[in-house]
């Protein structure tokens, strides 16, 4: 398929390779455009905008947030502007449900279509296309992409046909992940004060009851204090948050152990941490304890 | 070896009994002696007190809380003033720290050893002894006992050399269990809100980032809503977060999770869930979201 | 002086009517022409739009929220086209920072003037005249316009010399408010499932420790359980926490009173609770401890 | 009247010197006994123990906590087993419900009476006899102590014929001037670190919506940041938090504005503010800010 994408950030890259080497075409386009340079020697086309990428029959975004998406979505040269009827846009960001609503209904009117298939996993996952990939859109162009989806990930899972659905549940997910990071951080805080082993704990732990990537992948970085390099950034995480919070405010759901990973977040960015992994929860806990 | 085994609870059985199946002499007691039966009918010695339970090396005590421990240990048919000099009393019983270190000083004075060995998993495990157990105390006493913690589970955990670092350690477990299950109860509030299946999130999540026992066991049973019969039990997860809450008080460690699990319990607690399983934190959630 | 006045809801109206009482001539807008029927017969003159107000040297605006604002401010026939030169708008609704901040820069670059004066007081004291007045903004501007605060206010509060300072010292004041709404709450919720009487504890705080006006309008309200007619609405009551956490987050201040009381609205909105008093806070603390 | 009283902290012996300036026969015990000189300068005999301070009709107790109760209650020496049939015990301590219940019984069993009438105010508020007094307790022994509680007090508020219920109220008022001072240390914390006078948003606020002792007392106390010498100290704050906490669970009653004044006062404690005033919660706040 001739296929646009367009963010080449350390997820996309990865995503936009595994379609190259499904043997997909790909006009890619990125702000810094020579992050671009690995694909175009394995034959991707670069673009100079936008506008450019939507020549085909599918553009595919992976950006860092709603802003983002709405400076390459929006304006003459923005995807809805340029991309043709009945032409697919997949967005895979993590973006707020009322973007996703909005881009629904933007592309509706302009006879193109709208499916929503942001991505669980690393930059390492993406490379190997091995991604958990989420779906959520009408049922035919959510079948005509499906190709696309299974080349970047390892398995594809339906979320509803309203593409917000996906982003709620990539909100959900990572919800799920920050609450587990901060149940470690408080526990290890705890077991740290009281003099107790904290990496006996945490592979005790993570080789039982919690034996999942995720208690895996965090559980250690926490035992070790190891805020960077980051791989799930503090203030992504506090955007992540936010927009979980966003929506259980318009769907009047309250959410009290997101307000508590708010305000932690909130003193971890305070303190300097904008940058650090997730992970520097840890920290806060530490320190509210006089550690 | 001669071991006395009191607390014949659904934990308890399966755990006397891995016991019995492994070669030892065991000699049992528990305030209902009906439950006893199917042990005695193994070969198990009944005792009429704890007093009686006590004539070997070891005496393991599995009870509900803080109050029974201290019904079965002090008193004079107790096993402070029964068990013999250089004999172990290991509590597998999750309990208070502060109990543990109690029992650790009363036991010292009399010559006698105490071990801690709070044990993971629901009780058809502890019935095939495949239980994860904790294990903290004196390097002398563990090693002695380290055959039967072994004919228990399926693998022993050293967490140091205080008995109430496992203790710490068993709440701390708890206190990740308890966590996921509120994580996983407000994610389900949002996305049924906002008319997601949340069967298809859980699925999603216990087979890709979250695929571990615990949230295998209790993803399902939030969405499912299935609130009865109970695994672990409304009360006793109030129980331990307060165990978990006053460890941090006198260490001086706020845990925020551990506070809103708390206000949710009681929540529960007030609206007739004292026996229901913890999962009906996903109730509440629901309740407060106007579901 | 010569004076437009928009929005006429319960507090605007006797904030106008007060100008009126103080020799100002005055002409109003308001959506729902009617509500402004009882002010023309005093000798207000009637506006078709917001542009017809702005005639004079000031124009107020009392409007219920940002939305509210920017649809009177922004656009052909606002504030902003329509204000002369060195004019000043004097802006006493309780909006966000953020558009305090935009509007003191349009303003400033059409050579206008922005004052920030929002009010704290209920109806009747607005009609009396005798509000609490919060002002900010540049010297001059707001030495000019004094005589009009000081018209609507039984004492007029400096602020700062930035309009937002203003804004976030109303939001402040508000949220002290709610806090003492809900430690009312609260404690009420105890005593009450305790068998205490609720009316003689607020009884007695209300005429010792917290005898002050907020307390002696909310006490005894919540003990009566009386949550209509609404003097501070519900839906207002979420709409200033949120924007007072919005302030926080900017500034990366947590605010985990804040974070709670967002959480306990939530719930009060989301059983039927938007359009009761703020009091109604206390059927949320009944309920969720099974009253 | 023949009392006697026991401890003489800074509240109590402002208290006995209201009582011996009405007229009354003071029979005093501190455990430190130096403490007693100024009081037996102006008549009162100093007694040797506790028991010594029984031989008149009434006995008051004015101690830090339940353990200090105990101490002086309980035992050979102690108020139980020395006090008269009929004689009158007042509690003036901030103790828990569940001692007050405890010692209603106790004195029951004896034919001796309990009273609970524990007081607002502060040292020089308590030396010049203008306490608010609580009282609960049966009607009789009630009536017979009036004088002495209207000795001590400008005025006394009856809570219920059950002396637990002053103890209550109690924790509840001490539980609303901790909510107010978070509530004042959360909005400060926000304006400071925007720019805005911290002063002048205190200095209005106590003189309008909120001019009340308390927070006439505690704002300009958290502006200052003068959080020596203590007034309320930090450690009785979280006793208290504590206190009323634990009659929440017995009652099954979430205090989630409780559960997060505990988690500060632990953030404060583990930072050694142990002995510091409870407005160091206004330092907390602005170390979470990073200020």
């Amino acid at each position: 398929m001739k296929v646009g994408f367009i963010g080449l950030g350390k997820m996309g890259e990865g995503m936009a390779d595994s379609l190259i080497r499904a043997g997909h075409e790909l006009t890619v386009y990125n702000r810094t455009a020579s992050r671009a340079d690995a694909l175009v020697a394995k034959g991707a086309v670069l673009a100079a905008d936008p506008a450019e990428a939507c020549g085909g029959e599918v553009v595919i975004t992976m950006v860092a947030d709603d802003a983002a998406l709405e400076n390459v979505a929006f304006g003459e040269r923005g995807i809805l502007a340029n991309l043709g009827e009945g032409a697919v846009h997949i967005s895979a960001s993590t973006i707020s449900v009322a973007l996703s609503q909005r881009l629904r209904d933007e592309h509706a009117k302009l006879n193109q279509h709208f499916v929503s298939s942001p991505v669980f996993g690393r930059p390492q996952v993406a490379a190997a296309g091995q991604l958990n990939v989420l779906v959520a859109g009408a049922a035919d162009p959510v079948r005509r992409v499906m190709p696309l989806l299974e080349a970047m990930g390892q398995k594809v899972w339906p979320m509803g046909a309203e593409p917000h659905e996906a982003n709620l549940v990539k909100l959900s997910g990572n919800f799920l992940i920050l609450a587990a990071v901060e149940a470690l951080a408080e526990t290890i805080a705890l077991l740290s004060k009281a003099g107790v082993d904290k990496h006996a704990f945490v592979d005790m732990m993570t080789n039982s009851l919690f034996a999942s990537p995720i208690y895996k992948i965090y559980g250690p970085l926490l035992a070790q204090e190891k805020y960077e390099p980051p791989g799930f950034v503090a203030h992504l995480g506090l955007k992540d948050i936010r927009l979980a919070l966003a929506a259980g405010e318009s769907l009047r759901v309250p959410l009290p152990l997101g307000s508590l990973l708010r305000d932690k977040f909130l003193t971890l960015l305070a303190s300097g941490g904008e940058n650090l992994d997730v992970v520097a929860l840890g920290r806060v806990a530490a320190e509210q304890s006089g550690q």
